[in-house]
């Protein structure tokens, strides 16, 4: 059995990580860490855990997680992966971050968008971006895995093929996202009570959010560029808040290059994922929804052609706490420790 | 492998049982069954059944259907069962029925609530009412079981104890009930429309709900008293519509005879729930909250006693979809195939 | 004009004040006052203001309070009207409180309900429960109205009848209730997030909540009790959280005396409410839904007799920030300035 | 006192139009029309309405109708006003017609993008688009008025200034739009049932719906063009379904020309809409939320511009029943009926 440790196990993200550990036949949760509730039990915390969990929250006695852990799950604001990790932790204990410390490969640029210095940026060039079918080969030897934003799944996955294969003009990429409202954590936040958020929408974070760089280096990767020498794809990026618990769903825009067809789409997105168990491609005219996905760790894709205006309109859906958080999070364990990449993870979406 | 059939696949209840079963070790769903979407995907019913489910919705033609089945769910209106049900059937394969046509024992009392001649009354005396927890040894060895309701499941297991134990005045029981909006089922019909039911709460067949006499008859039951000649307890009943898709509340109040108090009421709970692996006893002043038990088999139950006016307000809490109809149909059928009772069932509540 | 102040403006209560009185035409809103926005531009606070309402927030500087306004809301936490209130103030301005100081005639009820201290309990023999359509004469020459309930408004209104008619059984008497989440505030607190409200349903305060002696001491009085001298109605109030912004609904059970029938339920009613404007009577088997007052003044009251249990399940439901809140304490308003009782209360019901 | 007859007025936006109509001091609605619930009590199709309106439903006599009224709305599906229109109905009463059969001068482009074909196309020259701002001269002197759409209203209105003052590169638009669900109409259909909308968010109509071409055929004006003969500019649109009763937002997303920032976008902005009462300017960096603006006639409109992509990033927000279709339409008969504009439409927005 894996040994697993949580810490920032009472946040929404953390709390999945929980409910799909508990489900997986070769982990054991030996660490349920918690800044907030230390000592209190989690199933009082989480009640939908009663009976099933009985345990008390942990602090952050890094000694002694280390010393009982296989793998540490950070789900936890910025920076406090980054503030805690060393040679010491990573030659005991396989480190995947939920957080976005190692997402980004500048720290200029990771400065630049979080407003904050990186504490240990003499790990960024190890951390594997943990975007399961795009880099399963890195991931599976990783020390560090930077587990990707719900939003720049969905982006990166919907967009990647068509980057990659060339198709599109990549100064014309719009990413026009919405989210139900658990991307924004369980902090008790005015903005987020629920009669500010039920019957309402809103955008946010409009040109600011910092998922846009994590998008853009990927897809610059996907095109080939030198993004680590300044060359990178610029997108559009505007994330909305929607009155919902759960679900992702990214409306990706851009121009077709000349002579490319519908046909030419359906084949990049094929070629790159007609073999992955997690992606559903829905095909020319049809179009995910959340509901189809909650609960589970698919992402669907659907996708059109406009011929008026010679656009690509790519949709891509997910479940945030699941493909967009925990269920990538298990996905990348499961790589890192050899074990077949769906265990544990073949859920049904649960509908209605 | 059981192979397992469903008629009304494509009802809620029915893609719930699906859901179920597709994660069930033993079982092998063979038909899909559908009057409405005949020959169509069932996936295409259900999209987030794509890549998960190839197969076609099935019509009724029984005798193909029971010779490919060991099981039969019937998720159906009410009158269905009883028109196809006989003794070929019984001989080939077991029947669950989530519908109400085999859960009243009395026939007057069938016909008087659901204003309906029963069609095959024959087979009242040998059909088991599947409510596992109480009639675990009668299901084992039956050929029909009738799958408690949503309503009844939640009411009768909160009040079950205090009835049995005689700690309650038979005669002043009153559950007030709160279900999410997928107990009115999947029909195109307009009081079901997202903005008639959004932002808004109703009673509805306030002292005439058919879930009321299945309640009534296995309280009496419990109390000891001679149903099928007429003893009967009697109760009031009120459910009410409430914006959310699963869920089910029910709010129970009953007159303490004297000298009981909340040990009496805690002591009454264990003894019969104690070892109860679905059931989940919160004890007293903790109550139960639909949300930690949905998409799980669980059923969660608090209470309180009210010194002032001497009533115990007893609350229990469930997803209707699960322990309401679908889980507690795969319950029934795991106690009778010889399965351990919890095979498939093992679910942790999806929250938020 | 009538110059109106509000103390805690900010509050969703106080802001439907000022959604109301933006609307009234003889009534100007001189201050906006707010403990936690003072010198905050209100429209910032809440958007939908933006361009038509152009004031900063308020202190709680009295003097200056007084010396502008006729008539001051008092939306605030409990203590505080009762912390500021004394002769100058009221020789000033007419006192609407929209909190519980002043509901309690009893203050060893108060205190024990509330757990706190009365400061202010020589004010309250003059203080008159402001429930409109019951003391309506007594509202007239009142210097202090004590602003009724939400849960309590409905469920007096709803009760009241059969009790003063003595249709029903005074020990009988439950009140099974359901609220908006606006009815728990704007304060950022977790169990009011959004992720925690939707998608679930909760009782909370059972056997506790304040609104509980409330109620009963308006029933005792409708029923002619001696309530100063320890007679009183005794009643079970059970209040749940429902996923929706604004609505209460009460559905109140009681055992009918001999001989009354749905005749006598019926004409109760029609005794005492024919004449209301805001009381809508949808009779014998028909029950409101909240969706039918949102953002009105109304409150709708519908019923059944169970003839099987002898008992009345009467139902009321109402907005809870107008009738229950804003609206009443500008009818309370109207009538203490002798305007017609209806001015500015002509709201439609918004649907959907 | 203007005689109003509403055609369809049991749908969402019918009823809409009865809410605002009873509240305007000018207006007296004389004919409730209603195809589906032909002499029925309006107030028992719409029980917000029980005691408000105490009429019964009529069925299409349009020679009683138009002998009665000054002014027909029209709130029914597309081909319905075509078909009904002549010279003897515009010469006795203004037709403002809420569908789209008069929307689109071209009748080429109306039958490509409806399907059908027009039935009176003889009346498209002298029908005045109405959409206030922008078209209030025409307006005042029409007979045929075609109340624009809810995603039209909103989209067109947050772009005319940026199209109309040169700001941006006409190949570059792209509008991605989300609607509460009443902009779905009151038809029983299962994709509008409450299960299968809440908890979800869905693309639909991409590249094919039909607002498409009204939004393009007025900016095309706004740009100058000859569309008449040809010239358009064309765009992308994709509406989404959002879990939510009301409220559309826009998020739209054009190329600016070079030399254009956000100062100029801001003069723009103010050079068309400063003195609208209707619209709302946020400014630079803030964005409209659709609960800002429920229940009310205004239009929120917020805009940013990205330097790294040199794109303007525009929002708008509204009411869809009210701005985008019941408040617009009684704007428009103040404008035809010489009242003053806002007459009957200063309302509070309601939140929460």
């Amino acid at each position: 059995m894996i040994k697993a440790g949580i810490i920032g196990s009472t946040g929404y993200a953390g709390a999945e990580l929980v409910r799909l550990l508990l489900g997986h036949p070769q982990v054991q949760i030996v660490w349920y860490g918690s800044r907030s509730y230390v000592d209190q039990n989690y199933a009082d915390i989480y009640r939908n855990m009663f009976e099933l969990v009985d345990e008390k929250c942990m602090d952050e006695n890094m000694d002694e997680l280390i010393s009982r852990c296989d793998v540490i799950f950070t789900a936890t604001p910025q920076g406090l992966c980054a503030s805690m990790i060393n040679d010491k932790v990573l030659n005991e204990a396989k480190v995947i971050d939920l957080s976005a410390d190692f997402r980004l490969k500048r720290v200029d640029v990771y400065e630049a968008w979080y407003h904050r210095t990186h504490e240990s940026p003499e790990y960024l060039p190890e951390a594997v971006y943990g975007l399961c079918e795009i880099n399963r080969d890195k991931i599976a030897s990783a020390r560090i895995i930077a587990n990707p934003g719900c939003y720049t799944t969905t982006s990166i996955l919907t967009l990647y093929p068509l980057v990659a294969e060339g198709l599109i003009d990549l100064r014309s990429i719009i990413v026009d996202a919405k989210s139900g409202t658990s991307g924004a954590g369980r902090g008790a936040k005015l903005p987020n009570l629920f009669c500010e958020v039920n019957e309402s929408i809103k955008p946010y974070g409009v040109a600011t959010h910092r998922h846009t760089p994590e998008i853009e280096e990927q897809l610059s990767y996907a095109a080939g560029m030198d993004y680590q020498n300044g060359e990178s794809v610029l997108i559009n990026f505007t994330p909305h808040l929607i009155p919902m618990n759960r679900g992702i769903l990214a409306t990706c825009y851009a121009q077709l290059k000349d002579g490319v067809s519908a046909e030419h789409v359906q084949a990049a997105y094929e070629k790159h994922y007609k073999e992955e168990f997690f992606i559903r491609l829905l095909g020319c005219g049809s179009f995910p929804e959340t509901r189809w996905v909650e609960g589970s760790n698919f992402v669907d894709i659907g996708f059109t052609v406009d011929e008026r205006t010679r656009r690509v309109i790519a949709v891509g859906a997910l479940d945030n706490l699941v493909k967009g958080a925990a269920g990538q999070a298990v996905q990348n364990m499961n790589i890192v420790f050899g074990l077949e990449e769906t265990m544990g993870l073949k859920l049904v979406p649960l509908f209605p």
